[in-house]
C-alpha cells in the first residue's frame, strides 16, 4: 500500500506528473472544468472561483432534485447524488437509483473488512455527527427523546450488562473448575455435586493431610468407591490411574472442541485483544461461539491439571461479552472505535472478576491491554469492574466471604534488610521470564514448521498424559494451582500440621499465644523443600510446552505458582539463616526485640509470585495492585514495588514481554505505543524509502473530473485502499481522500443502472464524467450568480458527483516533518494514513502498516548497531 | 493572536492576497532569487535545484565559512548563517558575529517567556536530536561515553533524588506539625521536643480521655506549668487562651511570610500544577524560595488549627523538588516538555508521601494532575513513589511501624444491604462537594473585588482567631484533623473507654473475646453524636472561608475529616437501627447468624471520607486506592467504589471539580482534556469566527525574500508570536513557521552589526535582503547547474539567510477538518498552533488560546441550550 509520487532517483516533480499521465492522456475526452491554477493564472484567480461556483449550482437546474452542498456534512458521506446522464427530466426511477446508491455508500462506510485496521479519527467523527443529529431531533417527539436518552445512557447500560455477565461466568467457571478438579481424586458420596471442600464443611471428622487438604468420611476416593483397601499399593495405583484417566478425558474433550469448532478459543487471547483494541478487525474472534467454547474450555483445561490458568482467557471471555452486548446498542455496535471503549472496559473487568481484584483489573487494562483510553472510559471501566466484583461477591466462589483469593493473614511488618532477598527474587523473576519467553517463542516457531504443529489434538493429549503422570506422585503438584498458591502464601498457624509448618518449636503446640516464634526447621520442612523444588522444576519445564497449545490457556496463574514456589523456598532459607544468625546486629535490630517471626516465608511466596509474573508480563503498577488485592495485604506494597521494578528492569534488558512477543510472532499490525522510535528519517524520505520495495506509484483522483472508465482503470491498476483527491495533475494540492470500497460500490451500482437502462455505451461517452468534488473551490460557498452559469455547464456534462464520498479532512504533514512526529500522530490520533505534502503539493502517503514496518526495520538496525 | 487570512465575508482568496500586498508593494526592491514555483516551471525543475546548490555553495566562496545545509537539521535551528553584505573577504570579525548570533538563536529557542504555553512537539523533537547527537558521538572518547550514559540514566537519578527529598520533607513536616499542634495544649516536661504521644510512650501511667487522647504525668498542660489548679475554671480559660494564642501566633507568622516573600506558596497548588503540567510556564512557581516557605508554612498552617490539610501542598512541594533537581540534568532542565515528565512523577510522589499511599499517588497523578503521561513516565513515577514511600517508612512519622496513616483493624465483612447507606453517603458527599465548590468559588470571587481581598494578613489572623475560639470547647475539634479521623475510622475495642465506644453491653468488659457484639448506644455515644454534629457544622462552614486564603492550604484532609464525621454519624444511626430491627429478614440473613458487629460505624467513616473527598475532587480510581491504602482495608474496595461513583455522578450533575473550577477562576490557559467538545464548526470556520473580534490579519513571511526593513515593519505591526512562512503572496503554500522572538533576536544582532561597521544606511539598501529559506523548492535538492546560476545571483544580493530559524514541520489541517479533530490534535499532540489550509493554500492559524476560548464559548452556549 505504501507508495509515493515520483520516479526513483532524479528530481521527483517530473515523475509526479508522469504517473498521472496515463490518466490524463487517456483516450476519453476529459471535460475541462476548472482552469489549472498557475502562477500566471493567479492574477485572474477570481474567475477560477466563479467557474467552480457555476459548476456547482448547475446540478439543481438540470435534475430538479435538491443538491446538498458539501459544506453541510464534510468528511462523512451519507448520500450520493447521482445525475443520470441519460434521463430527461425528473423521473420516479431517479429517486430509486439515488436511494440504492445511498444505501451502498452508507454501509461500506461503517463496515470494515476482516483484518483491516480502523480509522479512529473518522469513526469518532462519525459518532459525533450521529450524536449531533440525535440531539437535534430530540425535541421532535417522545420517541426521538427516548432514543436520545437511551443513546446517552447506552454506554452505562452496556457496561452494566458486561459486568454482570462477566461476573456470572467467572463464578460459574470458578465453581465448575474446582468441582471437576476434585472429581479426578474422588466423589462426595452424599452429594456428588459438591467439591471436596464443600463436602467436608458439614462433617465433624475433618482431618488434614501433609499439604493441608481436607480428608473426611463423606469424601470417598475412587479406590474407596471401588471397594479397595485404601492403604494397599494397588489402590494407590488405581487412584493414580483414575487421576490420569480423568485428566486425559478432560483435555481430549476440550482440545477436540476447540480445534474442531472454535480455533479462536485457544490461548490466552491477550495478544489478540491488545491488537483488536489497537484498532484491528478480527471477525469472529469475539463471537458467541468463541465465548461459549472458551468458557467451557477454561473449566476443562484447568481441571485437566495442565499448567494453565484461567485469568488470561477471562479477558477474552469478557471481551466477547462486551462485543456481544455492544451489538444491542447502535452507538457501539455500529462504530468500531466506540466499540473499543466497551471492549477496554470489558478487558479490565475480565481481570477484575478473574482475580477478584477490581482496581488491579482497571490498572491491568490501562497498563497492558488498552490502547485508546479516554477519561470517560476510565470511569465506565471503574463501574464495570465494580459490578463484576459485586456479582462475584454475591456468587462467592472462593467460599470465604471475602473477595480475596489468596488471603494472607499475617500482620508482621517486614524488615528493611529483607529488601535484599526481595530484589534477588525480582532478578530471578526477570531472568526466568526472559528464559521462558525466549524458549516458548522458539518452541512455537519450531512447531509451526514441524510435524507437531499438524497434530494439535495429539499434542495436547500427550502433554496432559505426561503432566498427570509426573504430577500425581508429588503432593504439591497434585493440588490445583490456586490451592497450591494458597498454601504457599499462608502463614503457619499454631495448629498447622502440614509439612510446610513443621518447625521444632520449644513451646507446646496449642498454647493460647497466637504469635509464633522463629524456630529451626523440622523434618517436614526438609521434605517439603525437596518436593517443592521438584515441583518448581516440573512446572518450569512443562509451562514452556503448555502455553501455546490449542486449549484456552493463560499463564498468569502458572507464573504466580512458579513464583510462589521459588519465593517460599527462598523465604524458608532466609528464615533459617536469620534464625541461625540472630546475634547479627542487623537482625537483632529488626527482629530480635519483638521476638516474633521476623522473616515470614509466606510473604516471600507473595513477593516471588509478583516477581515471576512481572518477569513475564512486564507490568508494574497493575501487578503490584493485583498482588495486593489478591492477597489482601496492603502493608507489603513497598516490597512488591521493589520486586516488580527489579523484575521489569532485568527482563527489559533482555527482551520484551510475552504479550508483545506473541503479537510479533503472530504478525499482527500492532503499532507499539511505548517503544520510542529511534529514526532519523523525515516524512518525505520515509515515503521515498517505502517506494524502493513497491513499484506501484500513488494513484490520485482528480477533483476536476474523471470519466467512469478512468476511475475504473485506476481502481484496477492501483489497488490502494484509499486514494487522495487532488485539484488536478498540474496543481497536485490535496483536497481530500476517497476510499476504494466506496468508489467500487458506487461504480458498481452506477454500472448496474446504466446496464438496466440499456445504455451501456454511454460509459465511455465523453459526457459520463465523474466529478469528484467539483463543488469545492477555494471559498466553498456558492453564489447565486455562479449557479446559473454552472447550470449551463452541467447540462452539457452530465456529471456523476461523488463529492459526498470525499472525505475532505485528510491528515497532512509536510515532507520535512520528522518521522518521530509522524509516528506520534499515528499513535495518538489513531489515523490510518497520513498524506505527505511538499510545498503544498502532494508528495506521497504513509499508512499505519508502513509505520509498523519502518519501526520494525529501525529496531533491527538498532540491534545491529549494538 | 488568533487571526486569519482574508476579508470579512465575501470570497476569501481576494483578501488573502490583499493582506500581503502591504508587504509586496513595499518600496524596497525585492530580489528575485528562486523562481516562483509554478506549473510552467515544473518542467525545468531541476534547474531550480541547481540554483540552490549554487546558492549555498556561494556562501563558501564568499565568506569562506562552512555552510550547513538545511536538510541536515530540519526544524531545529541551532545556527544562523549570516552573510554580511558589507564585508569583503573572510575577516576575523565575521566569525565573531556568527557566534554571537548563533548563541542568541539557540538561547531563544529553548527558553520560553513567562506565562507562555510550550510546544510539546518541538520540545520533544529537540530532545530527540540532542539525544541523537550524544549517541553519535558516544564512541569518540570516554568523556562522550560518560556523558551519553549519564544522559541515559539522568531520568532515573533525578526521580531518585526527587523521591528521597520528597520523603524527607514529608517526614519532617509530619513530625514538625504534630509537635507544634500539641505544643498549643502543653509541653512534654522531660523533653520538650517530644509531642504528646511520644511523651507518653515511656510512661506507665497513661490514661485516655473521652476522645482517646493520651494523658500522662510527663505531659504538662500550660495551666499546670504555670502552677494553676487543673480543675478550676480559670485554668480551663488559661488553657483556652494559650490554645488561641499559639494558633494565632503560628498563623500570623506564616501569613506574613507567605504574603511578604512567596505569594506562590499559598493555596494547595494543585490547579497551578495541573496547568503547568499541561504546558504552561510560570517562572518562580516551582522555585526554591516557594519550596522553602511552603514547607515551613505547611507545618505552621496545619498546627494553627485552621481547617487546612497538607496533602495538596505536598504535591506542590514535590514538584518544586522535581523542578530544582531537574536543573542538574540538561536533558530535563533545558527542555520544558521533558521536565514535565519529572514533574509528573514528582506530583504523584507528593501524594504518595503525604498519604503513605504509593499506588494511590501514582493514580492520583495519572487521573487528576498529569496531562502528558507516556508509558516510560508511568514506570519512573512508580520508582519515584516507591523511593518516597521507603524514605517515609524509614523516618516512620506515624510511629506505628506500618505505612498506614489511619489504620482500620476490623476484619468484619460488610453486608450487601449496606450498599444502600453507602450510596446515600455518596450522594451526600456529591451534594456537599457541589455546595462547597460553589460557595467557595463565589466567596473567592467576592473577595477579589471587595475590601477583604486587600488585607490577606488580617483575613487569616481573624479566621484563625475564630477557628480557635470555636474549636477548643469541642473535644473533637480540639484534636488535629488526622487525629480526629483516626478516632472516627477506628473500631471500638474491648478496652475502649471513649465516648464513641460507650455501648451498653451485656457481657463484662475485659473478657477474652475479641469480638464485640452489637449493643444499644450508651450516654457517651449520645454525647459524642451531638459533639460530632456540631463539629460537622463548624468544619463545613469554616472550610469555605479557609480554602483560598494566603496560606498553604490543602482541602483533602478537611474533606476526609468532614466525610468521616458524617460517615460515623450515619454509621452509628444505621447500627442502632439494625440492632433494634434484628428480626427483619434481611438483617437476620446477613448479621443474625454471626452475631458479630454487623454494621461497623468505623467503616462508615471510611466510606464517608471517600464520598466527601470524591464530591470535591471527582476522582474515582485513585480515590478508592488512596482510601484503601490510607486505611489498609482492602476488603472494602467495593463499598468504596460504589460510594465514589455515587459521589461523582451526583457532583458532575451540578458542576466540575474544585481543581477545574479553580483553574477557570484563575484564568489559566488549561486545555481541558476530558470534556468532549460539542461544536459543529469546521477549522476554516473557526478561523473566521476568531477573526470577528480581532482585527489583525495573519501576517506571513515570504520565502522568496524580504528586506530587513520589511520584516521589521511586519514584526511591529502584527505582534504574533509565530509567523507562517509561505512561498510567496501569489502562491501562499505554507512551507514552515518562524518564531517572533527568534526573528527579533537575529534582527537585533544584525542591526548591531550594521551599526558597528557604521553602515546603517545599508539597512534600506536593496541588497540587504533577508531570504527566509530560498533554498527550499519543491524537491529540496540542489543541483550543480543551478548552483552556478544562483552564485551569480547571490554575489549581487548579499543575503541574510534565516532558513535555519524556519521550522519546516508545521502542523497543518485542511479547512474542512471538523473542530473536534483539531481539538484532539491540540490535546494529544500538544502543539501550540495549527495552520489551516484551503486547497493547499494558507487560510489561517489556530492557537491553543483560541481553542480554549472556543471551548469556553461552546460551553456557555451548551448551558444556554439546556
Amino acid at each position: 500500500m505504501a507508495s509515493s509520487i515520483g520516479g526513483s532517483g532524479t528530481g521527483s516533480s517530473v515523475n509526479e506528473r508522469k504517473l498521472h499521465r496515463d490518466l490524463s492522456t487517456d483516450s476519453y475526452t476529459r471535460l475541462y472544468l476548472s482552469p489549472v491554477p498557475s502562477v500566471e493564472d493567479d492574477e485572474n484567480n477570481e474567475s477560477d472561483h466563479e467557474n467552480e461556483r457555476i459548476l456547482s449550482s448547475v446540478d439543481q437546474d438540470d435534475s430538479g432534485e435538491e443538491v446538498e452542498f458539501v459544506s453541510m456534512t464534510p468528511g462523512t458521506a451519507t448520500t450520493v447524488t447521482i445525475v443520470d446522464p441519460n434521463r430527461g427530466g425528473s423521473s420516479p426511477s431517479t429517486n430509486q437509483y439515488d436511494e440504492e446508491v445511498t444505501d451502498v455508500a452508507y454501509v461500506v462506510r461503517k463496515h470494515y473488512e476482516n483484518f483491516e485496521t480502523i480509522d479512529w479519527l473518522k469513526d469518532l467523527m462519525r459518532n459525533r455527527i450521529r450524536h449531533r443529529s440525535l440531539r437535534a431531533h430530540r425535541r421532535d417527539g417522545w420517541r426521538q427523546r427516548f432514543t436520545f436518552w437511551f443513546d446517552a445512557w447506552s454506554g452505562w447500560i452496556c457496561v452494566l450488562l458486561v459486568g454482570i455477565s462477566a461476573g456470572l461466568v467467572a463464578g460459574f467457571v470458578d465453581i465448575g473448575a474446582k468441582w471437576m478438579s476434585h472429581w479426578r481424586t474422588g466423589v462426595c458420596t452424599p452429594a456428588f455435586w459438591l467439591n471436596r471442600e464443600q463436602c467436608c464443611w458439614g462433617s465433624r471428622d475433618v482431618e488434614f493431610d501433609n499439604v493441608h487438604s481436607e480428608l473426611c468420611k463423606h469424601w470417598k476416593t475412587w479406590s474407596e468407591i471401588f471397594g479397595m483397601n485404601e492403604l494397599s499399593v494397588s489402590a494407590w495405583f488405581f487412584r493414580y490411574f483414575m487421576f490420569i484417566f480423568w485428566s486425559v478425558i478432560y483435555a481430549t474433550f476440550i482440545v477436540c472442541l476447540v480445534v474442531g469448532s472454535a480455533p479462536y478459543a485457544s490461548g490466552s487471547g491477550i495478544p489478540e485483544i491488545k491488537t483488536i483494541l489497537s484498532g484491528f478487525i478480527m471477525y469472529g474472534y469475539l463471537g458467541k461461539w468463541t465465548f461459549f467454547i472458551k468458557s467451557i474450555g477454561m473449566i476443562f483445561a484447568t481441571s485437566s491439571g495442565l499448567i494453565v490458568g484461567k485469568e488470561g482467557p477471562f479477558v477474552h471471555i469478557s471481551c466477547c461479552c462486551g462485543n456481544l452486548f455492544s451489538k444491542l446498542f447502535p452507538k457501539y455496535g455500529h462504530n468500531e472505535a466506540r466499540k473499543r471503549e466497551i471492549l477496554s472496559a470489558a478487558a479490565a473487568t475480565g481481570v477484575s472478576v478473574a482475580f477478584g481484584a477490581p482496581i488491579g483489573g482497571i490498572l491491568f487494562g490501562l497498563e497492558e491491554i488498552s490502547y485508546y483510553f479516554p477519561y470517560k472510559t476510565l470511569w465506565r471501566t471503574f463501574f464495570c469492574c465494580m459490578v463484576g466484583a459485586l456479582v462475584v461477591r454475591i456468587i462467592n466462589p472462593y467460599g470465604n466471604g471475602h473477595e480475596i483469593q489468596f488471603p494472607v493473614e499475617y500482620n508482621v511488618p517486614w524488615a528493611t534488610f529483607e529488601v535484599v532477598p526481595f530484589i534477588c527474587l525480582g532478578i530471578l523473576g526477570g531472568l526466568w521470564g526472559t528464559v521462558f519467553i525466549k524458549t516458548n517463542i522458539r518452541w512455537l516457531k519450531y512447531k509451526k514448521t514441524s510435524l507437531i504443529g499438524q497434530y494439535p489434538r495429539a499434542e495436547v493429549i500427550i502433554l496432559t498424559l505426561i503432566t498427570a503422570i509426573i504430577c500425581y506422585p508429588n503432593l504439591y503438584l497434585r493440588l490445583t494451582m490456586p490451592e497450591l498458591i494458597r498454601r504457599l502464601v499462608g502463614q503457619c498457624g499454631v495448629d498447622d500440621h502440614m509439612d510446610l509448618c513443621d518447625y521444632e518449636r520449644d513451646q507446646p503446640i496449642g498454647t493460647a499465644t497466637t504469635k509464633l516464634y522463629a524456630a529451626i526447621a523440622g523434618p517436614g520442612i526438609h521434605r517439603a523443600i525437596w518436593q517443592l523444588f521438584w515441583a518448581l522444576i516440573v512446572q518450569t519445564i512443562l509451562i514452556v510446552f503448555t502455553i501455546g497449545t490449542k486449549i484456552p490457556s493463560g499463564l498468569i496463574i502458572p507464573s504466580i505458582s512458579i513464583g510462589a514456589i521459588a519465593g517460599r523456598l527462598i523465604g524458608i532459607i532466609t528464615e533459617q539463616i536469620a534464625y541461625q544468625h540472630q546475634h547479627l546486629a542487623i537482625l537483632r535490630h529488626e527482629c530480635g526485640v519483638s521476638n516474633e517471626h521476623c522473616v515470614t516465608p509466606g510473604l516471600y511466596a507473595v513477593v516471588g509470585a509478583c516477581a515471576f509474573l512481572g518477569g513475564v508480563s512486564r507490568t508494574t503498577v497493575s501487578l503490584v495492585v493485583i498482588m495486593s488485592e489478591v492477597t489482601g495485604g496492603l502493608s507489603y506494597i513497598v516490597p512488591l514495588m521493589v520486586t516488580a521494578l527489579a523484575a521489569k528492569w532485568v527482563g527489559d534488558t533482555f527482551g520484551e514481554g510475552i504479550y508483545e512477543e506473541n503479537v510479533k510472532l503472530s504478525g499482527y499490525p500492532y503499532l507499539e505505543n511505548r517503544e520510542s522510535f529511534r529514526f532519523t528519517l523525515k516524512a518525505g524520505e520515509a515515503v521515498r524509502a517505502n517506494r524502493s520495495d513497491e513499484t506501484i506509484p500513488l494513484a490520485c483522483m482528480i477533483q476536476d473530473g474523471m470519466t467512469i472508465a478512468q476511475i475504473d482503470k485506476l481502481l484496477h491498476r492501483y489497488p490502494h485502499s484509499i486514494y487522495p483527491v487532488i485539484i488536478n495533475e498540474d496543481f497536485p494540492c490535496i483536497v481530500g481522500q476517497i476510499q476504494r470500497r466506496d468508489l467500487l460500490a458506487v461504480l458498481k451500482s452506477r454500472k448496474t443502472q446504466l446496464t438496466q437502462v440499456k445504455l451501456k455505451p454511454s460509459l465511455n461517452r465523453k459526457f459520463s464524467v465523474v466529478s469528484m468534488s467539483s463543488l469545492l473551490n477555494k471559498s466553498g460557498q456558492p453564489s447565486s450568480f455562479g449557479m446559473r452559469r454552472a447550470s449551463l455547464a452541467l447540462q452539457s456534462s452530465k456529471v456523476l458527483k461523488l463529492h459526498k464520498l470525499v472525505d475532505r479532512a485528510p491528515i497532512i504533514v509536510t515532507d520535512q516533518t520528522p518521522m518521530e512526529a509522524v509516528v506520534d500522530m499515528f499513535r495518538k490520533l489513531g489515523c490510518r494514513q497520513i498524506f505527505v505534502t511538499k510545498n503544498g503539493h502532494l508528495h506521497g502517503m504513509l499508512t499505519r502498516k508502513d509505520i509498523i514496518r519502518l519501526m520494525h526495520e529501525a529496531n533491527i538496525s538498532k540491534k545491529l548497531e549494538h
